[in-house]
């Protein structure tokens, strides 16, 4: 058996230990003779593995009793259709601040529904490279919650800041952000968000899974007519389990956030590890005349690294010789080419220090 | 490790071959140095899972080029709502067979949603262990589909026949089938149906997955306003991957599939089989004084068996002793109570034959 090294956007790495664990019990759960794919969600034994993942994902984050925590089913998208159905049945409209694909996506579907939108802010005039101001943003009277993408998956531009959600008239608007894809990279302020949200294949567990904060008074005001799998309200009463969650995805996440607290030792240590893989791999790219990144300085993802070759026509050959190296999936996004290495928590430090090598050999032989 | 018999209602059962395969490459998938769970859906090592997976299920079912097949999120709930989304755009009413707890679900949830609605039969006056006759049927003038639910899990009643859906006018229209819990227990003409959806948990994979199969002609008439990943023709066109889909649950389903193909030799051979074990069973309580099932001979499922005691008191001691001698998961849903146990593909003869002899022994020592 050999384990890679891999730098996938998504569906993405998962600790090893992790992946161990599972094996270890795929047949045959602490000898209750069946595999946790095989139980009922209503069982003892499962129970009570949904609420470790709960407690664990609580701790990790220090989320306030005040809060939800639902385990749903499909990804962010779906989100981007719920979270107006929800917090929009009092009228209003949703803001939106605009920094790349995934942020776009959520505005277009909200508009798809026939909600009122409004973006407070975008990046788009300089290529979503810098994250607007804070200073910029211009929150409609009319706002009902502030959207935004902390982290853009696709450009590799990252949120340094957290937005005050204030209308023109002073009243702050719950603020939702969907952090797909940095969400349990470093200690975050739950209590600054009316709702969290965040597909699992990042930094959480396998694809298929989304989990979603929601602050307890958004609940409830969704209009009856919404599909009842849409409605928060009837999703918190039934912890999840309204129809059959996706038990097994549940399971490998609490697994990794065991990882977390107990391996890794929180997520201070891992936003530390983190700052420390994404510092030497930007180090690397700025120091080189051959690979390049276009956003600015305090914006860089740390999770998502694009860079390009100084000549787009050694795309190829670079990854081609970097999976032969054991470094995968290293391309870039199909829209918009180059390469892009995603660092999320379970990429090891020696994964960026056998990446930063690979591209300085590369650079010497074929620069 | 040991592995006992598992009679869950789901999620339930799979394959010990299945699970043992995957074990074998959880860490590493043909040598590729990552997890199936790893992979981006749009690499070339997942596509060709994903392609496989659908090639061996149109095979195994024999299904018509003129239908898409569709690898969903959500559960066979999420499908209530869908359907009635996707098929009334043209206006028209739904059309239900009511015989049990989850054709009431998918009634209620088109209700919730506000669409016309009209129960063409229901076997409610028998308190569901008969399935209405076909000459009860009564289509409304207004139909644009009939929808039912070939077995019903909970109530343990499956139908013995296709429904026919023509209207009063004489004209056809869509059979949509919820077969969550008896698909590919058997052959099944797809080409009789508008379209047929079941959820992964019992005979095709673990939970967190959901098959549609959709005829073409239905696709392209959903109102724009809905959401997108609700929209069948946005799923057909592309491949279910408008989002990520939960890439490890159909990695495990197309495992099924090729164990369906491979092992077991076929869906008629699966059908044999599923007859033997279930024969077997039923005549075990019918040869008994002490154990009952109450529904119609000619709609007693094949899959879902429950039975009750002749003393309910006896129920718990039942459940403690059944579980210790390696026999899981026999108790009845909560909703009906007394006992179930739920005989699909995955579920070998040995273990009927071990649940017989089991009751046997228990009637003898306690009856």
């Amino acid at each position: 058996m050999t384990r890679h090294y891999n730098f996938c956007a998504g569906p993405a790495a998962l600790p090893s230990a992790v992946l161990e664990r599972a094996r270890s019990e795929l047949l045959d759960y602490q000898g209750r003779g069946l595999s946790v794919m095989e139980m009922s969600h209503r069982s003892d034994e499962f129970v009570a593995i949904a609420e470790r993942a709960e407690a664990d994902l609580r701790d990790l984050l220090a989320i306030p009793s005040h809060y939800r925590v639902l385990f749903l089913q499909g990804g962010a998208s779906m989100q981007f259709s719920m979270i107006p159905m929800n917090l929009l049945g009092q009228g209003g409209s949703a803001n939106f601040i605009q920094t790349g694909v995934w942020g776009k996506k959520a505005l277009n579907e909200a508009k798809r529904l026939g909600f009122a939108c409004h973006v407070a802010a975008s990046s788009e005039a300089n290529g979503h490279t810098a994250v607007p101001g804070e200073e910029s943003l211009t929150i409609s009277d009319d706002a009902a919650y502030l959207h935004y993408t902390s982290n853009e998956t696709i450009g590799g531009l990252e949120f340094d800041y957290i937005p005050q959600a204030i209308r023109v008239d002073g009243n702050d608007v719950p603020l939702v952000c969907d952090m797909s894809s940095n969400i349990l990279s470093g200690p975050i302020d739950v209590s600054e968000f009316g709702v969290i949200y965040a597909g699992a294949q990042k930094n959480i567990g396998p694809a298929g899974l989304t989990i979603v904060l929601v602050r307890d008074d958004l609940l409830g005001s969704a209009p009856s007519t919404i599909p009842s799998l849409f409605d928060y309200q009837l999703l918190a009463e039934a912890g999840s389990m309204v129809n059959t969650p996706p038990t097994y995805a549940w399971y490998l996440s609490g697994l990794v956030f065991q990882w977390l607290k107990n391996d890794v030792g929180g997520l201070e240590a891992m936003d530390a590890m983190n700052q420390r893989k994404a510092q030497k791999l930007y180090a690397a790219i700025d120091g080189s005349r051959f690979y390049s990144n276009p956003i600015a300085r305090q914006n860089r993802s740390r999770m998502n690294v694009p860079f390009v070759l100084a000549d787009e026509r050694l795309d190829a050959l670079f990854l081609r010789e970097a999976d032969e190296a054991g470094l995968l999936n290293l391309k870039g996004h199909r829209s918009v080419g180059g390469m892009r290495a995603s660092l999320y928590n379970a990429v090891p430090e020696e994964a960026v220090d056998a990446l930063i090598a690979f591209m300085a050999d590369f650079e010497q032989r074929r620069g």
